[in-house]
């Protein structure tokens, strides 16, 4: 640092956003290279530092940037893709399908510059991202001149820049190296959510973040459907869940947290956790209202988000600051809730804090770096202009401020933006390439309005497995020969059914739609009575051949529903261009082998009249333990009699659709 | 209508909003005069009129103005005055007394200007408006080129505009005959809601909007406690209750509507009664959530507003548009709630239709009047366009537009805005006439700070006594010659109380601060003894001299809070500059004369030890109704033994200040 000042900003309602909530008017501000001098009446600081360039910002306010506590910034390119809609069906039906097609480096570097044009243009300094290819963000994001802790997305399924897990964990491991010194960019590490994730990946996740002292950033408890599930699943709420993966490790950013009690509050705050509260997605997606004024009473550092720009469909922290506040109040019934001064506090240095960078922006004080914005408050939307009350001033930026009010925006002692001019980004150019993009979207998307997959989303909450199967299936010539060896000490046997299983698929000619199955499971008691019965319908995608690593396993998409049509209406709703029906009589055991569950399948595929098969089977997020899994089945099969020349890993469709296979059948 | 056009808006998306939400891109629409001849694509509506003169829209939305359908225009110049309180607060502490001091038609002038000239920025056309001298808006909003419905208030206290509700009254039915022929301006007649409006104010303002056939506006259901109220009062809720006031004789628009029922909204739409949603005031005020989709879904006409400026703070239907769709998916916690084209449909169509104007205006349809607005979606808030869905289009509007976008606006066929320059409004000159007024209410209100009802109101819930006060009092000899007269067969005694009543005033040199009053009563069964304590504050106001209309007659407010206090506290609180104390033993009747109702007071003022009085009295909200019970109360007097030429109004902490009267004291 230097006491020789290279600019005054003067002629400002300076507001400091200081521990003191200290004002100027009139105002001015002390910037050295790329940190702050000294804030203070204008006045005082012109006589301090004489002979230096002024700026005059002609009674603006003068303020911190803004920080958006959280957000998916290439997100720009899905807004408007899709509103209205439930999170399943457009999270499944139209982000991930658009995602795994589009998301590429080009791609978030197109959505990362027109997301930073509009932070820049809306008085945003320093974002919070959770996205893929951060590395390329992080280029985008210098370019622009802003500042950013950019976290890179781990999670249970394939990505858009990972076909694995432990491919994402290396990369972000890379990322952080190669970026933890840079003066604009804060790596981090961002395993996406407790129910999207497998606790080992949190558990790596959190080691990696402390590992370089870099933040963790998560989305907890957005929905009360993932509270329910995680009490159902693990008998305990979200916030001691994560704890027990140890994610409190590291220095924690946690999105949403609309649905904790008091007690996750405290552990919150145990563990120095930052909180980004999204106002505008949480009404959007109807999540809820966050106790976020609980959450400043017990003194959680909480800060304001846009969340990603498809699921809000701006990156306005102005309309976010407002929305807090109006939404606090709302929540509790009492209009003094959230006043307009936390709002704004929540918007800088209170949100530089919850990402623990509460030391280098935030607020217009003696030692940070120069991140601040001017705001023009002379306008007829904020007119008139009264002085009595000190915190009126944050009541007109955050009850009648908008965002074009910003006229002005410097990052790091840089200007980024001079009355409402980009310094370093092409707006024009970067419009023209993302209207293409669009273009070449809807192309996609208007082909995929065809496709069997959203269709089944569409008709009812559709899920999808994990990613991995392992899978070793043959013919058995003799079935009660499996039995006995299914009674081998190696091998436990944890529980048994019997199935009658009664499939129809619905075939395409366009392949690429996969299969749709329908399975009616009648489950038979001990005397041979039915007991039970439930339909399922099944989206089989189509196998990734890239994936076949091994004789043992596959990687295809499944997606499973329950099936409360009858199969008229799925026969209309679908149109097949062709039918499989396959019916066949199944035991089921659920073995442990080298401490290891599979499935082990006893099949006689009765219609068309195929024999008797035998399949072990797994499934799995992780590659690595696809790969074990797959050597342990093979092995398994053998010690059940299975002659490795005749191991398959098809279903059953592909081999009744093989009229090779059909000639080997019994009868 | 003529089937000549003068004007050919072209090479725009156009949204009709009709009936079929048909959209046409490119698209066009023809005007001609002040209506719309046609909307249609482009070819075919350039090839229909051909040789008229072009407008190119440059690819810009082309949609029908918006309609704010409830609003208080003038109170801009109240925005950012005082915020983040609780409404009592609020209301009674800051809005009130300032519009008492301020509210005339040359400040109505002002904030209507400032208000319109934020309307047209922001690309609204038609407003629904509540307030005071209404002509006076009635001229500015010609003035500035827009069309509205406007409401004359009527309420029990005295306005600023009006000394009684009937001279309101008297002045609606003016404004009425003077503007219901006007091309622009929709006279209407506004009580203001039920709880400030007495049964007959309800009743004589239904009869004059159906005589007229002109709309009734109120405050219909806003909070919680308004139905709790109604419920302990009169034991039914809002609607039933204003429908018992006959005011669904006349054209309703329902501002509100927060807390009703099914029944209640069948009521609505039984009697075509429009309902006015406020998103951001509902949310603001902590006052909750509207029904919003249940109403939808029976069929009512719902429109959006921004409400008053004061609580909101700005009149941007953009954020209104999309808090309407974000607070009903909040609501009900489904996000397919209240979808993007409904937002944008009930800011168009429907709102013009809850507003009774859906022939006039609200849509781009021939025959209707050619209110409409280009709004820029080709920004980078606004990158990427998807077209594959035709919802898509309302999305980019609800969710991430801005109301900055708005770049041209047309009001009855003339242009009010081009290329965002206002050409009926000189901003500079608004925004400087709005500043000096600020300072004069920063003083005003600095000056006020020190008032001591805002510090009664600022600890605890005061209320406001009816306006108007008969009182007629005068010393007395023998106190048993008056109870005698009581037993006079035209007096009918309702009840008779005992009370020992020690009063402590709370003097202030200036004057203007009036009288703090802290009494506590003693009520004294009938064997003498003390049955029950209770303490009470009251603001005694500064007699308006104006108001002495007869002997017996004064107006001055009256503010009652429970005193939870000690004695102690108060005197630090409110720090008066002396004290009077003032013990009395009170004797009180209820009684019924002539079919009115007067308390009358039997006093024996001990300390000072000042003799006996008689005290007949009443309190009213209607002045004629304060004249005639003023006249009657001098007859009971006189009826009870008064001499006429003794009988005096004043209090008796007047009396007691007074030289003379102490002299006339016992003992």
């Amino acid at each position: 640092m230097t006491d020789k000042a290279d600019l005054i900003l003067h002629n400002a309602i300076v507001l400091t956003m200081d521990e003191h909530f200290n004002q100027y008017e009139p105002g001015a501000v002390a910037v050295a290279a790329e940190n702050i001098l000294a804030a203070g009446p204008e006045a005082e600081i012109l006589a301090a530092y004489p002979g230096v360039e002024k700026k005059d910002c002609g009674g603006k306010v003068l303020m911190p940037g803004l920080v958006n506590a959280h957000t998916h910034v290439p997100m720009t390119l899905l807004r408007g893709l899709a509103d209205d809609l439930r999170l399943d069906v457009w999270l499944l039906g139209y982000m991930m399908p658009v995602e795994r097609e589009y998301v590429s480096p080009d791609f978030v570097k197109l959505g990362t510059l027109i997301g930073c044009a509009e932070y820049i243009r809306t008085g945003i300094t320093t974002y919070n991202d959770m996205y893929y290819y951060e590395e390329d963000i992080a280029r985008a994001t210098v370019q622009a001149g802003l500042r950013a802790v950019l976290g890179q997305t781990v999670l249970k399924f394939p990505a858009p820049d990972a076909g694995s897990f432990e491919e994402s964990l290396a990369a972000a491991r890379q990322f952080i190296m190669g970026w933890r010194e840079h003066s604009l960019i804060v790596p981090a590490i961002a395993p996406h959510a407790p129910f999207t994730c497998t606790p080992e990946i949190l558990k790596a996740c959190a080691a990696l973040a402390a590992e370089f002292d870099v933040p963790l950033h998560i989305h907890l408890s957005e929905t009360a459907v993932e509270v329910e599930n995680m009490r159902a699943e693990n008998d305990m709420p979200v916030i001691p869940y994560v704890k027990k993966q140890n994610i409190f490790d590291a220095k924690v950013i946690a999105a949403h947290c609309v649905h904790i009690d008091k007690g996750e509050i405290h552990t919150l705050l145990h563990h120095k956790a930052g909180v980004a509260h999204n106002p505008s997605s949480n009404m959007k997606l109807a999540s809820g209202a966050a106790p976020v004024q609980q959450m400043l009473e017990t003194g959680l550092n909480v800060g304001i988000g846009t969340d990603g720009p498809a699921s809000n469909n701006d990156l306005d922290m102005f309309e976010e600051i407002r929305l807090a506040s109006f939404l606090a109040k709302l929540r509790s019934g009492d209009p003094t809730s959230l006043p307009a001064r936390t709002a704004v506090l929540m918007a800088t240095r209170m949100g530089a804090q919850a990402l623990h960078m509460g030391h280098i922006t935030g607020s217009l004080e003696a030692g940070k770096r120069a991140d601040l914005i001017l705001v023009d408050i002379n306008t007829l939307h904020n007119s008139p202009r009264f002085r009595r009350d000190p915190n009126g001033v944050y009541a007109q930026l955050a009850f009648a401020g908008k965002s074009t009010d910003v006229t002005d925006v410097m990052v790091n002692g840089k200007w980024l933006m001079r009355d409402r001019n980009l310094e370093t980004i092409d707006e024009r150019a970067l419009l023209e390439e993302a209207d293409q993009y669009a273009q070449k979207v809807d192309k996609f998307l208007i082909a995929r309005e065809k496709s069997m997959l959203s269709k089944l989303i569409a008709i009812g909450g559709a899920t999808e497995e994990k990613s991995f199967e392992v899978q070793v299936k043959m013919r058995v010539e003799d079935p009660e020969a499996i039995t006995a060896a299914l009674k081998q000490p190696e091998i436990e046997i944890l529980y048994y059914r019997h199935y009658h299983e009664y499939d129809t698929y619905f075939v395409f000619e366009d392949e690429s739609q996969g299969l749709i199955r329908h399975r009616e499971d009648e489950f038979m008691n001990a005397e041979g009575k039915v007991e039970q019965v439930r339909a399922r319908l099944t989206h089989i995608g189509q196998t990734h051949e890239r994936e076949y690593d091994s004789k043992a396993m596959l990687s295809r998409s499944r997606y499973l529903a329950p099936a409360t049509q009858s199969l008229r209406f799925l026969r209309e709703y679908f149109m097949p261009d062709s039918e499989l029906y396959i019916e066949k009589d199944r035991r089921r055991w659920l073995v442990n082998f080298r401490e290891t569950e599979f499935y082990v399948n006893l099949d006689e595929v009765q219609k068309p009249d195929l024999g008797y098969f035998l399949e072990v089977k797994s499934r799995t997020w992780s590659r690595t333990d696809a790969e074990q899994k797959a050597e342990l089945a093979l092995e398994l099969a053998r010690l059940l009699g299975a002659d490795p020349q005749e191991i398959q890993v098809r279903d059953y469709a592909d081999i009744v659709r093989d009229p090779d296979e059909r000639r080997g059948a019994r009868g």
